[in-house]
């Protein structure tokens, strides 16, 4: 299967069309996103397993729940998650898709509403009223629309993240195109950030799921920038309606839209300077390839050696060891960027000066076999920083 | 149950001989504990849950297994771990114990080896045999040899880690004292650092086993610098041979001797500047409050608004939901230093000023009250700074 890779992230999707502004939320940056689609959509959602979950998420649910076939559009704001803010919390963000479908001429229910920042805050109601006003006069389509959108969902992001291709059924062209944000609270096995999906390839509503479930297991869930899980986060993907499986190659234009975004949310890490890309092999099942895979890129000793380059293999084995996931001591060895670094029986094949070179990469690939089985998983994590506790220590002020 | 404070640690127990000595195999720092029993003592263990574990660990096992009711000496390193050394870490370990007991006159199954520091590296046998030697000769009791052999098991410690307490059953005087040493891949949920606690009061086997457990479920358990596991880290206890329960007294003194030492090692957690007291109350039961309790300290979020003193208390609950344990996400409030922070419906109490002062105190107690039960539990934990990051960024540089 051959993806044509496009630029414009969700603006390369036809049909929809995109917003992103500066309601006064945040002082100086955009901070409101506004989707719509020319025509209802189906629509699945993987949303954070945190028991605390913010208003927007309670909401949205409802309404794909009840409108889950004909989803017209979705808002989005930075600055404030609307989360642990009681019945306010809930009301304004019904209020917020009330508002949205009204000036888009649609039920309030056929709206996902999203909201991303500090919790524990309420939605300053008035700014987001007028900016909504101004964000649909906004909406455009292409991929300048889609940078405004992906820009006014970022939170302590530095770069937007947009991914989008295209693919071929017979003669049919269908496109994938998603926007993300992080930065900070990303941590694997949950929904753990804001990414918004759609094509223009029709499919049943079961389908979507299925293909969304298969695609975040893969890229959202197997990354960390800190292990921390938000109350917020969550990825909507939408469709056009069908009623049979995804044409060919969707699956593939999913997965790779979907990994794009997880590899630029962790690369943009909370004071992140490197990339790690962890595949632990030789594993008895997938369940343990992606346990262990987990532990070590949420580990701060594997992630502060890797920060000062610091070629220290033992913080990676006793990650491996402490999730007790059923690894064999003895059988173990490990690879960095394909080169054999520790050989089964802890012999170190890499000098520390060798290793050392490897790890002053700005991409750093390790792959631990663990000698069992044939499985495999991947994850993808990043260095942790004097600048990660920086932003985290005053992120309110 | 009146305890008795004394100092000494270890050395404050009669019938504990300690030595610590500069054995080379750190830079300029006393790296070489030796500890003597007059008589046999029993013998309990807790170690780490890591699947990668040492070979003193695997060592001391076997010979705790053989010689449980008659153990006479310990032998700690610092500066190398003797982990992942496959057979010659092994061989290493038992001639280390061998040369131990011939020097004691015993045999090599009544000795403890420990070793504590990097991973990977083969021990200087060298060094070890030739400082054994001198340390024999440096044996002594009370509070001067037993800093010198809590110096001598430290790494990156800053200070130097004792405890001990009397208690009276009737007119019988008893003592409890230990040694320890941190201070990073601290976590909570399993022996987590190396501890070495005798008394001079007699008990069964079966109860100083029983006695350990559940002073380590509460103490060591319940402490976490980083989120990691270690290869190594292992409590012993040790006592005099009995035929019953301990006296009454014990429990409370080993508790207490067991809860500073862990309270020493988070406070001097790498880069900690602050130390922070969570209670998690209300809950359902013990395993609920320790489970939500234990996420809480380990959040590096939380880890980093503390030390930014950035009253965050969205970050509290989110740690706590992400854990899963069954949290009402409608019922819970958090206090600070006993002041209500935030009640029950996400209500703030004290303004962000007033939790910021709160904040500035060296040491801070945060209880969040989940509002189901009656069961609490006690964690403790520190910041996360930027010297954790420098520390752990170039470990063995």
């Amino acid at each position: 299967m051959n993806l044509i890779q496009l630029r414009g992230g969700l603006g390369a999707v036809p049909g929809v069309k995109l917003a992103g502004i500066h309601a006064g939320i945040k002082p100086r940056k955009p901070d409101l996103a506004l989707i719509a689609f020319d025509s209802p959509q189906i629509c699945a959602s993987s949303i954070t397993l945190n028991e605390v979950k913010a208003a927007p998420l309670l909401v949205s649910e409802e309404h794909i729940a009840a409108s889950g076939e004909q989803m017209r559009g979705v808002v989005c704001n930075a600055g404030c998650a609307n989360a642990c803010t009681g019945e306010r919390g809930m009301r304004d963000a019904y209020a917020t898709a009330r508002q949205a479908a009204a000036l888009l001429g649609v039920e309030a229910t056929q709206i996902v509403v999203a909201s991303t920042g500090v919790i524990g805050v309420p939605l300053p109601m008035d700014r987001i009223a007028k900016g909504l006003e101004r964000a649909v006069k906004d909406l455009g389509d292409g991929s300048e629309a889609a940078h405004a959108a992906a820009s006014a969902i970022m939170t302590t992001d530095k770069h937007s993240k947009l991914s989008a291709y295209a693919f071929y059924d017979g003669e049919q062209r269908y496109e994938v195109g998603g926007i993300a944000k992080g930065s900070g609270m990303i941590a694997p096995n949950m929904a753990t950030m804001l990414a918004f999906i759609a094509t223009s390839a029709p499919m049943s509503r079961e389908a979507l799921r299925r293909e969304l479930r298969e695609a975040v297991n893969e890229s959202f869930n197997m990354i960390s920038v800190d292990g921390d899980m938000s109350t917020n986060d969550a990825v909507y993907a939408f469709a056009r309606p069908g009623v049979d499986d995804a044409p060919p190659g969707f699956r593939e234009a999913l997965q790779t839209v979907a990994r794009d975004l997880a590899l630029a949310i962790v690369s943009d890490g909370e004071g992140a300077a490197k990339l790690l890309t962890l595949t632990v092999s030789g594993a008895r099942d997938q369940t343990q390839a992606q346990t262990v895979a987990r532990a070590i890129i949420n580990s701060n000793l594997v992630k502060t050696a890797l920060h000062g380059e610091d070629p220290n293999w033992g913080r990676i084995i006793a990650a491996a060891g402490a999730v007790q996931a059923g690894i064999n001591p003895e059988a173990w060895s490990i690879l960095i960027n394909d080169k054999t670094w520790v050989d089964v029986g802890a012999l170190e094949v890499l000098s520390e000066a060798e290793a050392h070179r490897e790890l002053e990469h700005a991409s750093v690939r390790i792959r631990l076999d663990l000698g069992i089985g044939q499985a495999q998983a991947t994850a993808w994590g990043c260095d942790l920083s004097s600048d990660y506790v920086r932003i985290n220590a005053s992120y309110r002020t």
